[in-house]
């Protein structure tokens, strides 16, 4: 089977290297027969994908292409994308009849959930106050206690709040889970719909934010729910920054009705440098770095993709496929 | 048996309360048959130790009355102190024949580690440098990994060291141990004398500091260590101030050597607002509050020296027994 690998045009750094897909072959990913080409320019996209049933390539690489497959790649069926949420290709009325897209969600769930356990410790910890502390060189002993016996909201468990769950369970938090459906979720000791939301904010003592960014999600933490979260709790935002009131979340924590919050997100992205956020009272901002694994990306969306093309061959439906109605 | 508590006097804080006592003895800690009395005062202190065979203080309360010890309590056989490291009670030529000091070794090692694998897991995100920027309002992502498979060096694999060990591990992290003596730790991959440091330290990408302050651990990490360290390491301590060269570890920082440095400890502390530690690159300080747990401190202050009780009086050595010739 032909797959075509098509790099993005003026940067290495990110580069899929034909060592790196030889190396998912050998950890046992696809099936068998498996050619690849690589390309990172027009050209090469164009022979690359003449006869491939499969694309491998990048959110921003198809968006200026997608046009053209259906004329350049006839034989094309699955396409491969290096990212989980694929919403700058939406609409995606441009799919070719025939075309899976498949995206690499579960790749950023180890690195996620290794910040996620991060941000509950430093605010446990009360990094924020202490950061602000060293500021002003102010030598003042703050103390805190463990993780053992605390709740942890997580809303969206899915791959990267799934992580973060399953660690915290492991330092001995309790874990609630409150997500589109009702479908339990293995690292959480209970699971909530979105409309049940309310009831269990007060339970709040670290809310962790982890869903896509839906009509449903957008600003799902407002004003009124922040009012709902118990007096001094700890937030993370690992999803987008539209998920929550960023406004009401800087006026809680100015107001210290919040004792503390670590935002990987922001609107907008990349935050400018008088932005509120960056100087808001114990909140502490980091460039959406927090599911981005530099060692490890490529390796882990290679294995998905092969996983994926794996399951095609034995006639079983690929796990990551994507449905073009919701886009996740 | 009669256990006299002696509290600190004009500080309410952190005082061992009748409730605590109570349910420390339904946890199933001690002997049966004890029996305690609680002062704060010099006049509770003489009343309560007279028949006392048991006396549980802090370090600062019993400086100022040890001398009095033979004369006010004739029947004292251990003393248990609410702290792990005993150095301000030295020299110990004040303690009566026949009477053990108990130290509360343990107590410290859960929060311990927790802060220990927060502060791994900060160095590897880079957090020092995310912290500048978000001082200077930049927004600039800074990529990481995880820390599977890489390497963490601890320097006194004791309670707390051997808590943080455990949860590297945890996290896939392979960890070399390197102490006084050459006994294996259970949670370290290989364990070192001192005198083999120098060897082992090329391969520290993590070096973790948490032995105690004595004549051989003093600089114990000097300037020619530092520069045995690979480029790019990351330092925490958790021990005291003077185990590394403090001026050294700022250099290496300041010219980039070392990647990052959180450290819960200073010379002097409390460190001056204009010290130097507190604006060196990528160096983050906190206050020396990483291993007290402000919520549990006297609960497992008391499960230890009652642990301690109930061995001796099943005829066993008392596991938290302070040897008077080193203190620890």
């Amino acid at each position: 089977m032909r797959v075509h690998i098509q790099n993005p045009t003026g940067e290495d750094t990110f580069a899929i290297t034909e060592a790196q897909w030889r190396a998912a072959l050998e950890r046992g990913g696809g099936p068998v027969g498996l050619d690849a080409t690589f390309a990172n320019d027009a050209a090469g996209f164009e022979s690359g994908v003449r006869d491939a049933e499969v694309l491998i390539t990048w959110n921003r690489e198809l968006v200026a292409r997608k046009a053209t497959l259906r004329t350049l790649a006839p034989r094309l069926s699955v396409i491969g994308l290096t990212s989980a949420g694929l919403d700058p290709l939406a609409p995606f009325d441009w799919v070719p009849d025939g075309v899976t897209l498949v995206n690499n969600s579960g790749t950023h769930a180890d690195k996620a959930g290794e910040f996620g356990i991060m941000a509950i410790l430093m605010l446990e910890v009360r990094f924020p106050a202490l950061v602000a502390q060293q500021q002003k060189g102010e030598w003042r002993p703050l103390f805190s206690s463990t993780l053992e016996g605390k709740t942890l909201l997580v809303i969206g468990p899915g791959s990267l709040g799934g992580a973060v769950a399953q660690k915290a369970r492991g330092f001995g938090m309790r874990v609630i889970g409150v997500r589109h459906g009702s479908a339990p979720h293995p690292d959480c000791d209970e699971t909530y719909r979105f409309t049940e939301l309310d009831r269990v904010l007060p339970q709040a003592e670290y809310l962790l934010l982890t869903c896509p960014l839906t009509p449903e999600t957008r600003h799902i933490l407002n004003r009124d729910r922040i009012g709902l979260l118990p007096n001094g709790a700890r937030l993370i935002n690992m999803a987008r920054g539209a998920v929550w009131d960023q406004d009401a979340v800087c006026d809680a924590l100015d107001s210290g009705a919040l004792d503390g919050a670590i935002t990987d997100v922001a609107v907008p992205e990349p935050l400018p440098p008088d932005h509120r956020l960056w100087r808001t009272r114990n909140m502490l901002v980091t460039p959406h770095i927090c599911c981005d694994d530099k060692a490890r990306y490529n390796d882990r969306t290679l294995d998905v993709v092969l996983l994926n093309l794996r399951e095609r061959a034995a006639g079983r439906p690929m796990p990551n496929r994507v449905d073009p109605q919701t886009g996740y």
